[in-house]
């Protein structure tokens, strides 16, 4: 990238915007993936115009842009591997709620649980809640279609995304669908940029879809002595019908990891965090059935009113991993709920041959499993042993219909097991709709429709700091 | 189109798959748009395997290719204008519920109610129910994303289906996401696909996403003295966070229309029929709150356990326009709930102004209005009037953010409106992708991506009987 091209766009959105100084580009060189790739510039735009003439630009310069909320996506997509810009969106944060039509007008750089904070104040609430919400911003996690907690029972981002204000390379102002509950007009282009990582265009602003804010929950903690057991209670609890906001899964690795962690002793066992909500009568209804289907399944169960003690173990799952092994390898895979026990028997029977520990935790009412294998990183046997087995893990998760990504994306850190998801047919379809959208290939350059990063060939920076590594 | 052509997709699939029997050319000529082309010939896909190479097949031969579900859609993009086939998929009718995951494995030819009754034997429900729902089948449901009654609550198609399988235009198979709750995984197709109206590819099965059948509803018909009162009254329902599972609105036009076809005496007002639905304590919680805002607002209300006699004005509303006038004109309109009333006094005065009837109803939690100017079919001038006063009320509904289809989409009858909502760049888009999967544009050429059909020069067929005008 020339300084000449640099200076086209401070003239164009003024100078003070255009960062190349140290600290600005190795802020913006790193995303929750770890890799580090330090960019030309920063870009922090402040409005959707200044977003169009940097694209413009850029892409008359044929210059590579890397548009940019938090950094918090774990995969890589924001990450400037081939230099360029990264287009900065978090100063674009403003959040209006109508509490008539139940919506949300934010811009793109609106951390995420700020707006269900703002929606709260009308007894509305805006659902997805990715474990990063204190920090991501709603841009990315539309680029991601970021999923959360509470998606089986409130769907995900994509859900909630009534319309969208983006830009496409070559600066054209694109207004994809409108705030209302119904739009049924011309092709969808706003769900195809929904979940598209950057690659197609730059997201300034959405109208967000709010629902009523349920106004009870009742929290519940149950162990079982094996995992299969707290699987096929997941499995008793849907086919009763019901539907809890909350039902995460930890596996008895997860659990002891935890517990020490935390110094308590404890018995081996796995264990589900279930939360239901809505309103107070058919909470209590659920949760009698929800205790009979406990009573014969679990060995043993408590439930709360104050639910933040029953959270500790499994908000400390995944620093506490780190007692069983000093490096993890680690996916975010979908299984079908009916092959849940067959995965599992298979994935921990991959730990038993390669002697490595397989904890795993995940969102069981829909599938979304956190799975890793523990290695010793100063070890290269191994890691090998460890990649080896998640590949084998991967190829499982699709030969039983199930997902290689839940609600992370693909970015860098995933593209090479892309095809075992990806048809040939479909992914020629898919490198046509981003050629057309932008035949330069300037967006999101590291992305698999253009070119296929192998991570392999670099290190993790443990040396940057995140925002939010300071909690 | 060839005899050779003909002849090559027989030997293809099979004879008897591929008629040109006048009677099969006539049924497939017409959708509920009401005007009718004569196709070439009908093939009658029973699988996957038969959409495939009859799509190779017309592609190769450049022949033009319109899917069909049961022609049951309002704007004629069923319909094959420029001849070709029509791929009529109305065999590929199974449906399998998995209750466990609460999804349901369909072929695009199952009848949208006959989802849901199956759904409804596991406890489970398929929310969308365009009034079409006894006929309709889902591959043409998904292929224009339809509305229904329920949408403000539920949701539209699109928020129900997980996974599509489809085949593009050179007969290739796409599978489009997977039947999981959350899909992370390259660019999404799935989504492209659902409203794009036959456009891209032609659906043959898809994985729909179910919920819990709410086991409670509540039937209340309000009546207002002016129209603008029963709109005040939706802001007053919404604004007290209740979200009705139907909230109806009719105007005084309409309510007195409806009366006089049932024979009914009935000061004039405007009405609302609202359904609440829910665990039964959250319904008659709701219900408190509801009955204090139309205490207020209303002119008067009744509630009933059998909401089928409240029902009986609305269910008429489309017949007993005709009272009013031999002709209607109509659109399928979405405003922001804050500017309904701003709308309607310049509806209303287009309608004095024009010395036209405006009958109105719609479902107003989502703000989805079916308007109509009905006019003398055999004036000339009036019909003329008819036509200018639609145009200016769609023009002010995009200059109030509102869309010109919000369930119907835009087949021919809508395509002169596209330029008012969707810009020249975003257009480019859309004809770019449309180009990129359907290179030798055979599929539904009618639409506007290809070419732009004038329906002005075109009479409606009144001779030709649909299946579900026998009832």
């Amino acid at each position: 990238m020339t300084q000449d091209a640099i200076l086209r766009i401070k003239n164009a959105i003024g100078g003070g915007k255009v960062l190349t100084d140290r600290k600005s580009l190795l802020e913006a060189s790193i995303d929750n993936s770890r890799y580090s790739f330090l960019p030309d510039a920063v870009v922090k735009a402040e409005s959707g115009d200044d977003i169009s003439k940097a694209l413009k630009i850029a892409n008359e310069e044929k210059i590579f842009v890397c548009p940019r909320g938090a950094g918090s996506g774990c995969c890589g997509a924001a990450l400037p591997v081939f230099k360029g810009i990264v287009l900065d969106l978090s100063a674009i944060n403003f959040i209006e709620i109508d509490p008539t039509s139940w919506t949300a007008h934010v811009g793109a750089g609106a951390i995420n649980s700020d707006i269900d904070k703002t929606a709260a104040k009308y007894g509305l609430m805006y659902p997805p809640d990715p474990s990063s919400k204190n920090y991501s911003t709603i841009g990315g996690n539309i680029a991601c279609n970021a999923g959360g907690l509470r998606a089986a029972k409130y769907g995900v981002t994509r859900d909630y995304v009534a319309a969208i204000t983006a830009y496409i390379a070559d600066g054209s102002k694109m207004e994809l669908s409108r705030p209302l509950r119904k739009f049924a007009v011309g092709m969808n282009l706003k769900d195809l940029f929904i979940g598209s990582e950057g690659s197609l265009g730059v997201i300034a602003e959405a109208h967000l879809k709010l629902i009523k804010r349920p106004p009870f929950k009742q929290t519940t903690l149950a162990a079982f002595l094996y995992d299969n057991a707290a699987f096929e209670c997941v499995q008793k609890i849907l086919q009763a019908n019901i539907m809890p906001s909350v039902l995460e899964f930890m596996d008895a690795q997860s659990v002891a990891a935890a517990a020490k962690f935390k110094g308590k002793n404890m018995e081996k066992s796995a264990m589900l965090l279930i939360e239901l909500d809505g309103e107070k009568e058919e909470v209590k209804s659920s949760q009698n059935s929800l205790e009979k289907i406990l009573s014969t399944l679990s060995s043993g169960f408590e439930t709360a009113d104050d639910a933040e003690p029953l959270w500790e173990l499994r908000r400390c799952c995944s620093s506490a991993m780190f007692l069983l092994n000093n490096s993890k390898l680690n996916q975010d895979i979908v299984l079908p709920i009916p092959k849940t026990v067959e995965f599992f028997d298979y994935f921990k029977d991959l730990g038993s041959e390669s002697g490595l520990q397989t904890p795993t935790f995940g969102h069981a009412a829909d599938g979304n499993y956190h799975i890793h294998f523990m290695y010793d990183g100063s070890d290269a046997k191994q890691k090998q042993k460890a990649f080896l087995a998640m590949q084998k893990a991967v190829e499982k998760t699709v030969e039983l219909g199930g997902a290689i990504s839940g609600e992370h994306g693909v970015g860098i850190t995933k593209s090479k097991y892309m095809n075992l998801q990806i048809s040939d047919a479909e992914f020629c379809v898919m490198k046509k709709i981003k050629n057309a959208l932008d035949p330069n290939g300037i967006l999101n350059p590291q992305l698999r429709y253009t070119s296929q990063v192998d991570i392999s060939k670099y290190a993790q920076n443990k040396d940057i700091k995140l925002p939010w590594d300071k909690r």
